[in-house]
């Protein structure tokens, strides 16, 4: 099939490619023009601006946006409005939460455009391995995109998850339950770490991936980052969060429920960026001021 | 090789099975001895009692122990001592805490005989698929048990994982490892089964198994369950646990470790067994005297 790529970042470019490897025709913007000529030499069709991809592209168009979620992918879509025509089809392919999902395809409806989100997991690795795709959209929107789908995905790797929207919420959860997994992981090779025993942690990770219970993608990962450093002594403990976490934890508060462990899980990552928190003087000074507990001057 | 095999349970029967297809010489005593005729049946040298097992291996021997770890462990071990001779050697691939370890390898030296620990992951599917082995002890006494540990495990399937003790900790934290991931599944899931999108919760699972950040054993458990029953509607969430993981939380208290993940996933199957908690009721009686807020009544 043919469709516009907006957005030639660390997983844009790498779908591009994939596409362009299974023979599909992209016509490939970026902001800086530098990876749009990459993804040419590659054999996409390279487009200067916005406009030209649409006019490269035989209505009805698809086009796949692959930006920043928020006001990056809100934009592109306003800048996209007025260049389309009825029966065009927007991809936001990034992780846009599910409610401004929803939002855009009202909006986009008013205009016949149809809109469909497809949360992609995969990482560096989906080059290679291809991407995990959950998509939402209606039905015919979504049989529009199988053929890009079909490319980008591993065999079985991709579903149509249900109503706009369903694609980014389940890619949400996904990441989320992906925080309280690599927590489990952490805290136990902490605790082994720790022990009276030398042990090889990336062999002992190599090991459980053998028919053990906690074998998992993760955890081949966790062997590789031990083989570089087996004591992690070259990085530190600070944990960013790219924000399906905490809308995770959002949506579990909406709902009213105890997702106690992915919120922890979140939490967790917010305290690696603290090095002396005011929740621990508070404690510290309260230990003081009823027992007469010394505490640690600055 | 051959080896005494004391358990023939759930877990001790399928390892006879794989040893027996392995081409070991396996005498297999059982408490109830319709397993030993199973065994038998199987190509086991059958034994009535435990003396009778000692009495059928030639010393130097490997007497494998499988049964429920602590006090039906040491009392085999006790029945044991004054039939074995030095050089015998004593491997407990049961539960065992890993303190247990050290003072029976203590005790077992004084008597001249060897003892091994060897955590066993796998469970119903170690048969099929082998088990994983994590093997703590000397290693002349691993050396012996090599023959056995590579029939029962897949490639790469069992470890020496260092001194006594090693095998089991090791085993107690992957435990703990698998309390946390459960717990972050089945709150993900729980987000996704009370959304407003329809989820096909097997299907879900079944993607993510392709090529996600979340792909693992765990998550292939899931889609199988799932597909049995969409909405599992046809259990209770009650869920026991079986010591590895409170071991993984004491040992985290005793080494000063913030396990939070691992603590809080213990404790949510502590919940999971109480339907109306005296916690709860003192929360409503408080909110009830400080603000006037409703109570259910009982």
């Amino acid at each position: 099939m043919e469709l516009g790529f907006l957005g030639l970042g660390r997983m844009g470019f790498n779908m591009t490619l994939r596409l362009l490897r299974g023979g599909h025709r992209v016509v490939a913007w970026n902001r800086s023009p530098d990876k749009v000529q990459e993804a040419v030499a590659q054999g996409a069709v390279g487009a200067a601006s916005v406009a030209e991809v649409v006019g490269a592209l035989a209505a009805p168009r698809v086009l796949w946006i692959m930006l920043p979620a928020g006001k990056a992918t809100d934009d592109m879509i306003d800048q996209l409005v007025p260049l389309l025509s009825k029966g065009d089809l927007i991809v936001d392919g990034g992780n846009t939460n599910f409610h401004d999902d929803k939002r855009r395809a009202a909006a986009l409806a008013t205009h016949g455009i149809g809109y469909a989100d497809v949360g992609t997991s995969g990482g560096v690795w989906g080059l290679q391995n291809g991407y995990c795709m959950m998509a939402g959209g209606a039905p015919n929107d979504i049989a529009r995109l199988t053929p890009a789908l079909d490319t980008l995905g591993p065999p079985d790797g991709w579903l149509h998850t249900g109503a706009v929207g369903s694609g980014h919420f389940s890619k949400m959860i996904h990441n989320g339950i992906e925080y309280g997994m690599m927590q489990a992981y952490a805290e136990g090779f902490e605790i082994l770490q720790a022990s009276e025993y030398d042990y090889d942690l990336a062999k002992l990770s190599h090991l459980w991936n053998q028919g053990s219970v906690v074998r998992s993608w993760l955890l081949e990962l966790a062997e590789l980052a031990f083989k570089q450093d087996p004591k992690l002594e070259k990085i530190r403990g600070f944990v960013e969060d790219s924000g399906e976490g905490r809308w995770t934890v959002l949506e579990a508060i909406d709902k009213n429920i105890p997702a106690e462990v992915l919120t922890l899980s979140l939490m967790r990552r917010f305290r690696s960026r603290q090095e002396d928190t005011f929740t621990d003087r508070v404690l510290a000074a309260l230990r003081n001021q009823f027992g007469g507990h010394a505490v640690k001057e600055k």
